[in-house]
């Protein structure tokens, strides 16, 4: 059996109980760690499990699946997911995979920050489709999100924006030489996040946002440290929100009376809240 | 502190390690016990968190939150709601109540069915805003769902449908006469919402889905008895899914090649899900 485990979002306590007794079975652990983290080593999760974690990258989930899937059709392998399983990254590839070799799967759910943004006290309800954010660089802006963004807004949804991580990334020369040295990770912050999507803005001018456009920004969801605040797309792109993972909210017009009151309390200027909700989002 | 705590979808092993600590020192435990259920009995969470729970209906939710709140400021309180707390129904509410009476919250996230849904292998970024359905009485049919469907399959998203389930209900008559005696729980199945869901089109006429149009039921997200279906509105119409919870998923037309290959393997007729996904949904 192939077990896929979700981990849930902060540290090595997120993983439920039922997860928990799969991972201390399972014959093998591996744990993907590049499209997510958790907060803490790797050997912090040994420690709690008891049990040795094979990391898998993206090498090995994409192109060493059967590596992975040995021997599942006898024994157990656990596969461990950040967040959830089926959440922000699916792997509904590796499943596939063990389908076609006649292994099965079972999918322990946890907390993804699909949902976990819930935290925010914006109604998961009023959230249109989830878009991601790149890192930009000198000749590569992707803008597709702004499209993206555009069909929420025009129904009024919030969008919930995931940002990039770079793991395990070699530059362009030691790509070339062929060199398995590898950059320091990369996080994208919030105040980054909201750089680029007014550096879009600005570009396709189609006033889908404004710098007076509020948005919610969240770091470390799920963990005792985490922090939300509330803000135009100016304020949070020169906020400070300290460690990794970091989200965006940008809110939608069709908003409650409730989500405001409840994310007022983290507004990093309360009075240019309330101004800037009476001119753009009071309900009629 | 109050602490809201996430259970997960399925059963007592669903809460996560990190909650199962909170629920064991905790003064007092409250189970929201009104809006979702777990499939496990309260004297089942009981034994295994070893300690007594308070269930919370929603009469002690609303209108008694200062009870369950008394105390807070000093000792710690539980406050235990299935999936997650901000999920598919947030006690937004009873976080701004806390404040206002000076008492510190901390929240612990979980698997809710509005990221666990993503076990159907359709890509949660292709969701749109998610919507509820209510059991249909003679008189009383509401169809805003539809519109809010619209508004996803105009921009070709997938919408997660969220059933109806009844819990400690009155009859009229018992009401009227002040009789506390409640009417037996009820849970509405993926086959009811399909049937409303067609009911509603063919008073409607806007084209919004046909009786041909795909869709996922899924029942007992996260269980091992986890049961996903694939198939039209007709199909699915007449399906028998078993014991509760269920959900279901109407697709949207900007769906992965992927994403078919997934849910195929659960369509109710392989043969029927092929024509159908080659004359509706085929990428172009």
């Amino acid at each position: 059996m192939l077990y896929l485990v979700g981990l849930g979002l902060a540290d090595e306590t997120d993983i439920t109980v039922r997860g928990l007794e799969v991972v201390k079975k399972a014959e093998r652990v591996y744990l993907e760690a590049y499209t997510s983290i958790l907060l803490v080593e790797k050997e912090k999760l040994e420690a709690f499990y008891g049990r040795p974690v094979i990391v898998a990258d993206r090498e090995l989930v994409e192109s060493g699946s059967d590596d992975i899937l040995a021997g599942a059709d006898k024994a157990d392998v656990a596969f461990l997911v950040v967040g959830d399983p089926f959440g922000a990254t699916t792997h509904t590839d590796l499943v596939l995979r063990a389908r076609e070799l006649g292994i099965e799967t079972k999918n322990i759910p946890n907390a993804s920050i699909m949902s976990g943004i819930g935290c925010t006290g914006l109604q998961l309800y009023n959230f249109g489709q989830t878009v991601s954010m790149v890192f930009f660089t000198e000749t590569w802006k992707p803008s597709s999100f702004y499209d993206r963004i555009k069909e929420n807004a025009q129904i009024g949804l919030h969008t919930l924006v995931l940002l990039d991580i770079k793991v395990k990334e070699q530059s362009l020369e030691n790509m070339a030489r062929g060199r398995k040295i590898y950059e320091p990770p990369r996080y994208m912050t919030v105040a980054q996040c909201a750089s680029q999507m007014l550096e879009i803005e600005e570009e396709r001018q189609e006033g889908v946002y404004t710098p007076d456009s509020l948005a919610v920004g969240a770091a470390r969801v799920g963990a005792p440290d985490q922090k939300l605040v509330a803000g135009t797309l100016k304020e949070l792109s020169e906020v400070e929100m300290g460690k990794p993972l970091h989200s965006l909210v940008l809110l939608g017009k069709r908003v409650h009376d409730l989500e405001r009151d409840y994310i007022r309390e983290f507004a990093l200027d309360k009075a240019a809240f309330d101004a800037n909700w009476a001119k753009s989002y009071a309900s009629s």
